[in-house]
Parts: structure tokens; sequence; C-alpha cells
């Protein structure tokens, strides 16, 4: 079978297969242009019959219940990946398939990280087909230079999900490692050595997931509550020593940024939050956990506090420093689907308001509305911006795969999408003619802050109005990447071949692009 | 079409139709012999180019909502019961159906209270054909003497919920009653001047339905939480003055029962369970909001107390006693689908420990596993129990339909099933040589607690064993039967023709028995 056949030109004008792994798959037709059609993916009825009356689902090791699940040849596995560079879990799953002679599986995490570089050697000897999910580092190069067997498949966090209400992937079997859990397979983040606090990506691989297994190293007796993953969806619960290591699971290294050229980015950032009037009194705000972003929140802190204003609700991945912002009443909602620091679990367990809330909610496009969409203020990153503001997140200007999308693309949903961006990070411009891969379409990205200017995409006609006469230096992005070209020069364009190793989708489904090999 | 056709035989010896409807049904098989085949529901897969990215969802009216909804002749309106007797929007979707001249609708509610009576005239004028859920009172003496153009189908909350997820019944349109909403449609019952505290009966709805409209009269900013409700699956939302009568929806009248005869079936149950040892630390329980059941709760507590034990979950409706169990410490986990007093509501906001669950999680027999089984003590009601131990909850012995099955089907799936029931009610005999309407079989259910005595099940011979030595009169179900009849005398059998008004399903989905239409 070929990775990917019967390629087209998409309405980006980017060529992409829509035939990938053996399965149809559609181009993308431009924003809002997609419209679903059929039903979700509908699941085996259970029975009690089939459970314990006790309710105790206990195996006694994770090669037993794989066994049970009827691991095969070609089954697809989801995963968590809220143990983050921590995790213990996803690895010995294919350690355990490889044992067993199983070929040909699809990993399927919601994310990776660089704990799982040794899957690379289950990609090389046939275990594993192919991973649908990011790739950072290692792994990602591997995929570049064409070592997967099959085509890595890459979606947002709301992509995949969409995919597995959609039946576009259906999971054999999910794996849920789960930091407390009770014997009927009820479980939550919030206690216990490997306490991650969300547990947020992992509701629709054990709604849609034919067999469940959660993996706890803190079995506690029923029920276990809050219950961030419901036990009657479970097949089978495993005890085993550690299901991650804690240093690694919440690293508590978010930090804010100390250069002076990032905190330059912050700080116009947030002046032009307040220039242009979009924070405000109950607004809504997602700002991440990266060092620049992490100002950029203080300095909303501070101009909400100067105001006595408060914003409404901060939806993403939490931090100490929007855990302050809760706790000292300049923020009521936190939001979260995934906790970045051990103050963020902390807060997850004790504060009511701060709501487990799954991607499946936030993200997926293919429900009736999302929270991005509501969202005032998204604070994002990128790897390339094109002429266009066109972004790039996943691939690097020398054509490396090295990010996953994350929630990338679903945030670009909201009323006003900010990139701070350094102009160029190792002598190589930021902004460019047409970025290595299309992961974003330029009408959703409205601002750019450099340290060296601001540009606000023409289309935004309502800002560009504000700023006038503003203190801050508005330019065009042209201006900007002369200014950068001037400085650095053109790096010479990667050389790729003419075979696809990932496709990019967008949150509707369709593909929006393709990575191609790189030559060595 | 006729109502019912194609009778058989089931595994009971009752004689039940295959086809209700015009739909095929499957007959009683006996206990854990139905094994469901085929897929849950798939819904249509929706898509957010359809819903306005502000998240703004409200429509002015009901009626206009109804309309967007594709409100015609035909169709199946999911709604709940959780304002109980103060609903005032049930109602509603039915007055406005009438005004638009539809015909012949499936009204599908979790439950009907005294305040649903006026329905009877769209029964009556064809607006509506027939009631899929529980009838009291007129509505059900309606139905019983064949008023209802369709046949009645009655299911327990968990058999009403596998329903819904198998595709048995579609909801075309589910009207949630919501006490706080936001514009999006994230609802809960917790605050607003109709909280009813809890909204566990509308999860598989939501869920599952085509069509979803939220009816607030507490509408709050993005975003309302703790959702009970998932505005991701709501199409529209309608703010009225008055979504119910506060004074009806929770009547703050759950009372302990003064009747000394009751509160001896409390006090021997409680004893029973004493010296049976089933009540123990970290035991599960429920015991309803009855007079006797409260009765028996409170002696439970008393016990727990003066061994320094404590229960570890008690699932079902709250009340003000549950919620006294659980701040004195000899309660772990309140888990509650409905909240049945002004106690009970705010314990659902107050305590992180009263848990918010659905009947999907704790009663759907076509799960991985059910609460219900894993509770130690159940403390039931009946209308009627036969020489076989079989119950009846939906008829009394004159042959009238006057209660809902509830969640009784569900429950008697725990460790130990108690029936604690006066021997006879105005001089009818509670035991008898075959129930009216079987509702659950005679193997589920272990002890009967009357005022002349109590009968353990042969079946249980591990409880015969323990209670003998008892100073508690332990007696046959034979013996009880006689001294009831050697008071009373027996009654006369109703006359029933051969016309089924009503079939009862069996928590797999199957006909355990019909409900025959009285002679006038």
């Amino acid at each position: 079978m070929k990775k990917c056949d019967k390629f087209v030109v998409n309405a980006l004008g980017r060529k992409v297969p829509t035939i990938v792994n053996g399965q149809e798959m559609v181009a993308f037709k431009g924003l809002r242009q997609h419209r679903p059609t059929g039903r979700k993916y509908a699941p085996q009825i259970p029975s009690c019959i089939d459970y314990p009356d006790d309710g105790n689902k206990t195996v006694a090791t994770l090669a037993e219940a794989l066994k049970k699940c009827g691991l095969k040849d070609g089954m697809t596995i989801g995963t968590h990946h809220h143990l983050r560079d921590g995790d213990m879990v996803s690895n010995t799953i294919f350690d355990i398939a490889h044992d067993m002679g199983v070929k040909d599986l699809v990993w399927f995490p919601s994310a990776s990280f660089p704990c799982n570089d040794p899957m690379i050697k289950y990609l090389e000897d046939g275990t594993i087909n192919r991973i649908e999910g990011s790739m950072n580092g290692p792994l990602g190069k591997f995929a570049t230079y064409g070592g997967m067997k099959g085509c890595a498949v890459l979606r947002s966090h709301g992509g995949r999900v969409q995919s597995i209400q959609d039946g576009e992937v259906h999971i054999d079997i999910a794996v849920i490692a789960a930091p407390t859990a009770d014997a009927f397979g009820n479980a939550n983040a919030l206690n216990g050595k490997s306490a991650c606090g969300i547990l947020g990506y992992s509701l629709a691989d054990y709604m849609y997931a034919d067999k469940v297994i959660v993996v706890t190293d803190n079995l506690i007796p029923f029920p276990c509550m809050p219950m961030q993953v419901q036990g009657n969806y479970v097949d089978y619960v495993v005890v085993v020593d550690q299901i991650g290591n804690p240093e690694k699971i919440v690293s508590g290294t978010t930090q804010l940024t100390r250069s002076p050229d990032r905190l330059l980015l912050a700080e116009w950032t947030a002046q032009f939050c307040d220039e242009a009037g979009l924070l405000r009194d109950g607004c809504g705000i997602q700002s991440g956990a990266g060092g620049t972003s992490l100002a950029v929140g203080i300095y909303f802190e501070q101009m909400l506090k100067e105001r006595g204003q408060k914003a409404r609700f901060a939806f993403g991945g939490s931090t100490k420093y929007l855990v302050r912002m809760l706790e000292d009443g300049v923020l009521d909602y936190i939001l979260d689907a995934q906790a970045f620091d051990l103050e963020a679990v902390r807060s997850a367990r004790e504060n009511p308001n701060h709501i487990d809330l799954s991607v499946l909610q936030a993200y997926n496009y293919h429900s009736k509305g999302n929270y991005t969409s509501m969202t005032d203020i998204m604070i994002l990153g990128a790897t390339e911006i094109d002429m266009n503001f066109n972004g790039n997140v996943v691939t690097h200007s020398d054509g490396l795969l090295l990010h996953g999308i994350g929630g990338w693309q679903n945030c670009l949903h909201a009323k006003t999408v900010i990139i701070p961006i350094p102009l160029f990070r190792d002598r190589i411009p930021v902004l460019v003619d047409e970025v290595t891969t299309v992961c974003g379409p330029g009408e959703l990205i409205d601002v750019i802050v450099t340290e060296r200017g601001i540009a606000i995409n023409p289309k935004r006609t309502d800002l560009i109005e504000k700023m006038k006469g503003s203190s801050l230096p508005i330019k065009t992005i042209q201006e900007l990447k002369a200014e950068a070209e001037a400085i650095c020069g053109k790096p010479d364009k990667p050389k790729f071949t003419d075979e696809a190793v990932a496709v990019i989708k967008w949150v509707d489904g369709t593909i929006i692009d393709t990575v191609w090999k790189l030559e060595k």
C-alpha cells in the first residue's frame, strides 16, 4: 500500500493526497466550506452481563489486559499525554506488543514527548506502522526523513477528537494512565503520587474506543470521585508501581521569560490589547504556558487589577499564574484540559471554579459550537508566518517536522489572535514569503508582534483604525520581513523529495497541507 | 396500526406483545439472558459552521425554538422531571404543538407528575399519541381504561436511557428545563429561583437527541459552571419568566414517617441489616425518599455512628437526612441523580463530595457495569409481592396503572434488596398469589419486612443461616400471606379486557409484562 495517493491542489494551493494510508480523505476547501455528512461513530452496545457485579475489573498486568482486549496486528491504540515527559505507560504498551510479535499498530497519542523517542525502534521493526499525533525532536526527524512505514497524520487537539467522534479514526484499545482510580474504572488525576491535575484529552478515547484499559498507581475504594474518567466505559483496570516520573509529569518549570526581547514582545502585546480595547471586563482570554505568553498574562493581570476589572474565563493549559489570577479574584473561571505545574494541580483539586473540561467540549469543530470562538484574546506562537499571514507550527524553515499542532488550529477561531514572535531565531527569519507548511489560514491570524514592530492583518480594518495614533510601532508585515532579511539574509530553501511523509489536518477533518520527505 | 401485536408468552409466563406501536420488541428471556447486538445510536455529525461564533444561541420563545427544530407530526419529545410537580415547561411544549396543529407526538418524559394531568386533553385530541414514561394518578387511570391512542411503554430510569442509547427510542427534540444557563446552552440546577439541584436524567437526552432546547429562567454570562448540561450539544436557548413553581419543585416535605407501624418496619429493617452483617464500614446504601425509607436511613446513621463506622456512598435521590450523614462524617459520598429537598439542593451546591451523577452512569444496564450492583443494601417499596417474590410497582391489585417504575428495576441489582411494606393497605393484602403486573423477578428480591414478620427469599440461604436465633420474627412469605388473608380476606380480581394498554420493559430492553385495559 502506498502511504499517499491521488494528490490534488487544495483551496490554499497546496498539493495534498486524498488517499492516506489507504483511507479516503478530503482536501481543504477553504474556511467554513466543508460540511460533514453522516453520523457519529457508534460503538458496540455493551451489557452488564459481561462485567462483574461487584465492579472489580482489575487484572494483574497490562499485558494480560491487552491480551483480553484482543490486541492484534493493525490495531489502533489511543493514549493521552497528561503525564507529559514523565509518561511510563505508552512505551510499555508497545514493549508488550513487540514481545507478543504484534505488527503494524497505529499509535494515536494526543501528543508525544522526548520520553517516547524509544518508539523509533518499533517504527523501524514494524511493530508500529505509524504515529497519528504530534511528534517532537528525534521522532519528528525520523518521520521527516521517511522512516515511518505509514504516513503520519497530524491533527490539532480538537481535530483528534473530531476524527474519533466522526469515526475516521477508530480506536481499538484506549489505554488511560490515571493517577487515581477505583477498581470499576472511575478515575481522576487530582490525587496520588503521579497527580497531573486533569485528564481532558481522554474523554473521546474512552467514549468511542472498543476496549478501554485504565492503568493506575493509586487504586482507591469505589467510588473515585470526582470522576474525570467514567468507569462505565472501562473494561479493565491495571495497577502498576508507577505510571510516571513525577518530576517530569509536571515539570514545575513554567517560567516567565527573562529575555529582554521576549519581555518587550509581552509588553507590546499587552499594550496593544489595552489600546485596541480588547482587554475588557468580562473578557475571555487564553495565553498558553510559553515564557512570553506567561509574561503577557502577568501584564493582563496587572491591567485588570488596576482597573478593578475581571476576566470571565481563561481556557487552556493551567499554570501557577492563572491560579494566582483566580485566587486573587481577577478571573472568574479556569477552564482546563491540561495542568502544567504543581500549583495548577493543587488548584484543580481545591478551587471549585477551576473546571475540568475536555477538549471535546472546547475544541471539537464538529459539535454545536466551540469555546474558542467565544474567546476574546488568544495569544499563540508559530515557527513561520508568511505574507498572507498563513501560519506554520509543525515544521521549521529547514523542513524538519519538529512539533505537533496542539490546540493551535482550534485557538485560531478566537475573536482576536495575536502572535508575539521574535523576528528571527538563530538568524533564521520567522516571516517568510511562503510558509514551509500551512497549519492555519492567514484569515484567522490578526496581529503579529515582533521586537521591531507590530503587523496587523489588513482584513482587520477595525484594529488598524483603533491603533491609529498609537505609540506602538505599527508596520506592515512586508516591512517587518524586509527588516529581518536586511539583517539575516534569506536562508536556502530545504530540498524535499516528492514523497509525502505526513499530512496536516484542518479542524474540519480536511487536509490543509503535506509534509514532504527531506533529502538526506 | 394496532397498538400491540404478535403476543407470546415470556420467560416468566406472561403474555406480552412483540410488536408495540409498530416497532419490533423482544420478550423477556430471563435474567442475564438477553445480550444486545448492534451499535449505539449515532446522531448526525454537527458542525460549528451552523452555530454562532459568539455562542449566543438564544431565540425569543419556546414556540420559535420548536419551529426552528422542525417540530412536526409523529415526533418524539424528551423531557426530564427534575422540576417535579412544579414543572411549567413540559405542558407548554404540547400547548404550542396543539396551537401549531401538530399531531401524534410521543411524549417521552423521565417521569410525569400530577401537574401534567392537563396532557389528558392532548391525548384525547390526538396531539399526543402516547406517553412513554411513568404515569401517575389521573394519567395512569386514563391509560388503564384505554384512553391513549398508542400503547404506553414504561421503562425504569435506567431502561429509559438504555433505550435512547441503543436507538430504540429516537428523541427528535429534547427540551431541557434548566434553573441556570448561559446563552451557549451550558446549564445547571444549582442556582436560580427554580434551583432543583441536579439534572441527572437529562444527559442521555441531550447526547442523543437530534435537536436540543434549553429553557431557563436564569440566564447568566458564559460559562455557566459547573455544567450539568453541556452546551456543545445544545441548539437553542430560550429565556422565560418561570420554568417552575418553586414551592412544588422541591416540596421540602420529605418527612420521616410518624406511623408507629411504619416506624416498626424501619426498626426491623435496620435490625435485620445489623444482625445479618450487611451494614458494615465502607458499605454502599440506597434507601429512597419515602417516609419508611428515610426512617431506615436514620437508624443506619445511628448504628454507624455508635460503631465509629462510615458508609462509603449513598446513591439515589438526595434528602436532608443524607446531607446530614455526609456533613456529620458518617458518609463519604452522596452520588446523586435527583435532589428531593432544599437541603439537598444546598448540599449539591456546597459539598464537593455531593456528586452530580447521571442515571446513564448509575443505572444503564447496557454499559460496562452499573453502580447498583455494587450497592450493599437497597431499601425499596412495592405495591404487590407474590409467592415467588416477584414484585409489582406500577399497578395496584385493582388493576389500575398508577405509578412509574422509577429506578426500582435498576436498584433490584443490589447485593441485598429489602422491601419494608405493610402487610395490607386499605384492607388489601400486599402479598398475593400472583402479582397483577410483574416489574421485577423474585430472584432479585431478598427480604420482605412487614409489621407481622420478615420473609427471606429461600434462595438467600446465607441470610437465612445468619438470622437463625434472631429475635426478629422470621417467617415464610406464605405464612405472612395467610396472616393477611385471615384478616382481610382475598379481594376480587379486577376484570381485564384482552387489549394491551401498556408494556413494562425490563432493564435489558425486553418486555417483562403487559398492562391490560380494565373493563369499565
